[in-house]
């Protein structure tokens, strides 16, 4: 490995990467599409016997592109456990119903309209129009978080119901996923052992983090508090020992990601969850500004990467294949914002349409969850060939990267409208 | 590449070093040595079928071993950004008479016996004997100024010298290794072209460096709040733009030690000097609370690394290689010490012993630069056989390990009997 190219590679990025933030919120667009957008010309920039992709070494499987693929990770890892950091277990509870139903509905709708329109309109096979379906339920909460994190909107009722959808919905597209790959791997038929196993361990991992996060980190901080006190009181030279958490928080944030990957769960959701056990305290060790510093580092590199799994090409050389893209992507946002809203306004039949519309616009993004979920179903094999053509691989792609680029910015317009006053430009607009 | 084991790795190490760091810490030694310890433990423990290398994927050139290694890289970078950042040009200049002469003197004085004594009492090998010296020569400023940043001694008049010499000291370093490997290479004559344009570039980099952190960055900043002042005066209503120094400040770190290894200096020479750019203003924009947050995050991956390159295999097989190394170890300490007090007392003959001890004590860890210089020499190819022997490779990373493990401790002793009551345990120390 050539340390001297990696450190190149990653200060080219970064510094672009924050220039086409900078440059896209000047435009009052989130800077996070200005990220994806460079990731897409970075990986299909050629000019003469210039490729983007090979100056920054990152063509192929090099050990550069391993780096930036742990950064990118780390990022939204990152990223989420700092979003979890803002979300208490009570807040979560208060809008429990709600997201429920706003996850379940937002699952359920986009599953059988996309199964539904590759079975019986489009090529009928079984396994495209399951993975397909199974591609169009996850929502991306990583885009969503960052576009409400930059408007500092993490209290708004319809943010806590898009953040706690967006758990739950992470949950239930892992266990449509397993349905799924079941099923392709079993060669059609439903493998009801495994989709049980990993149902029940991922809604017993998400039950237990947050009994902990709400009943025995509390009794935990207030044990020592007590502690503390009493000896001050019986010493009063005793000066109190101060544990490093952000050294504590980081532990739990990685270990907590590496265990729900074990269990078969996404590693954002470990690191969302670890954020929250530390939300009751968050402020008081500070844990907020600290992991503002290392999520500026990490995150631009999670949105390049996002932006580098484009292939442009493929579209050039197969036009019909646009069609199918734009029908595909507007499906994903009809489906999605109908069975989100429907879920919403089923909770609360007095919600307003300027609170459904940010929950319907919020939960579209499909970002990399989708990305990795076509991926995997190039990856299955049957008699001979995937259970996803590269075709469709390429056409849910570009769906996600649509939603995602769609999402933002109606969200953010729609969000300036509800609560005009209190948006503020963060620094992570400006650079 | 399994990004779930590199997760695990990173987690496990992490954790791990920081709890060394905090046990060694228990015992009032620097922190710093227990994860180096940790690192040898990793490198080394075998317990029947278990290889703790093995269980973190670090054994041979996996694609774990190189995150490890680029996180090891970026850790020595931050942290010498931040020790640049607390270095302003005018407290170098002060000490700069004491600075050169601590380094010239603490690299001839190790140079010279060195290469004398693997020349007319070890084997009397030349290139042996060059490369054995070139090792002894470099002072690796990571590890004193980790020690002195933990006891927040950077103002203190001998902190300073450290710094400033250990960073003139790496310049002559390389020159030194310019000069010895440029010598093998050619089979034994000197090249002096190739030695004088990396001595030259070296200076003149350092120099603009200097007189841009000095000149330019005061004249910017002045001119910036001079216009925002004026802009102010005519519109009261005008809200300044502030820019996210801290995104600037990361692409300059990272941008100028590249810079650094394109003319064949090492990356961390360019991060010291990055640093210094921001020194003057570096609290105004709080960078140095932000950069302490990704130094946390990453700098016990350099110690653990640094521990990681040991193999005590090599010396349970050659007994009388422990002989060697510590004669070598002895060597190493006496020469550092005698020609760095020397320096130090030729500048200033007024100054008192305790002093003296500190400054000689500080220039002793040669750390990850003497492992580099004899990794080199073992790539070097002379008749069929390389520059430097693999027993002498081993004995030297022994030296390198050994002075970096034996200079810490005396430091903080030497620091704490001179600055009694400044002493603070800090936070990095506890965990």
């Amino acid at each position: 490995m050539d340390i001297e190219q990696v450190i190149l590679t990653l200060v080219v990025i970064f510094a672009l990467a924050k220039g086409a933030s900078l440059l896209f919120a000047k435009f009052g667009m989130p800077g996070l599409i200005g990220e994806i957008i460079l990731g897409i010309i970075i990986a299909n920039l050629v000019i003469g016997d210039f490729s983007f992709k090979e100056f920054l070494d990152l063509d192929g499987h090099t050990a550069t592109h391993n780096i930036l693929e742990v950064f990118s990770e780390l990022g939204v890892i990152f990223l989420l456990f700092t979003v979890g950091l803002e979300t208490k277990v009570k807040d979560l509870t208060s809008v429990g119903k709600a997201a429920i139903l706003v996850a379940v509905l937002g699952v359920l709708v986009p599953f059988v309209v996309g199964y539904a329109y590759v079975m019986f309109i489009y090529d009928g096979n079984l396994y495209h129009a399951l993975f397909m379906g199974a591609a169009m339920v996850a929502t991306s909460v990583g885009i969503t978080a960052r576009v409400i994190k930059d408007m500092k909107l993490m209290d708004a009722k319809e943010s806590r119901i898009i953040i706690g959808a967006a758990v739950i919905d992470d949950i239930l597209g892992m266990i449509v996923l397993a349905i799924v790959s079941g099923m392709a791997e079993t060669g059609g038929e439903l493998n009801i052992g495994s989709v049980l196993t990993v149902a029940i361990t991922a809604i017993i991992f998400v039950l237990i983090i947050l009994v902990v996060a709400a009943k025995f980190v509390p009794s935990l901080y207030n044990a020592v508090e007590k502690k503390k006190e009493d000896r001050l009181a019986s010493d009063p030279t005793y000066v109190p020992q101060r544990p490093n958490m952000f050294v504590i928080a980081i532990i739990v944030c990685l270990a907590v990601s590496y265990l729900a990957t074990l269990i078969g769960l996404a590693a954002i959701i470990g690191a969302f969850l670890a954020g929250m056990l530390f939300a009751e305290h968050g402020w008081e060790w500070n844990l907020e500004e600290k992991f503002e510093s290392i999520t500026t580092l990490f995150v631009s590199f999670f949105f390049v990467y996002v932006g580098m799994n484009v292939s442009l090409t493929s579209f050039i050389e197969n036009t019909s294949l646009i069609t199918l893209a734009i029908i595909i992507i507007v499906l994903a946002c009809i489906t999605k914002f109908v069975g989100c809203g429907l879920g919403a306004k089923i909770a609360d039949p007095s919600i307003d349409m300027s609170s459904l519309s940010i929950i319907g616009c919020g939960m579209m993004p499909r970002g990399e969850v989708g990305i990795i979920i076509a991926l995997l179903g190039t990856t299955i094999m049957l008699d001979g060939s995937s259970a996803l053509s590269p075709e469709l691989y390429s056409v849910i792609v570009m769906m996600c990267i649509a939603t995602t680029l769609i999402a933002p910015p109606i969200l953010s317009k729609l969000y300036r409208k509800k609560y005009k006053e209190e948006y503020v430009i963060t620094d992570s607009d400006r650079l």
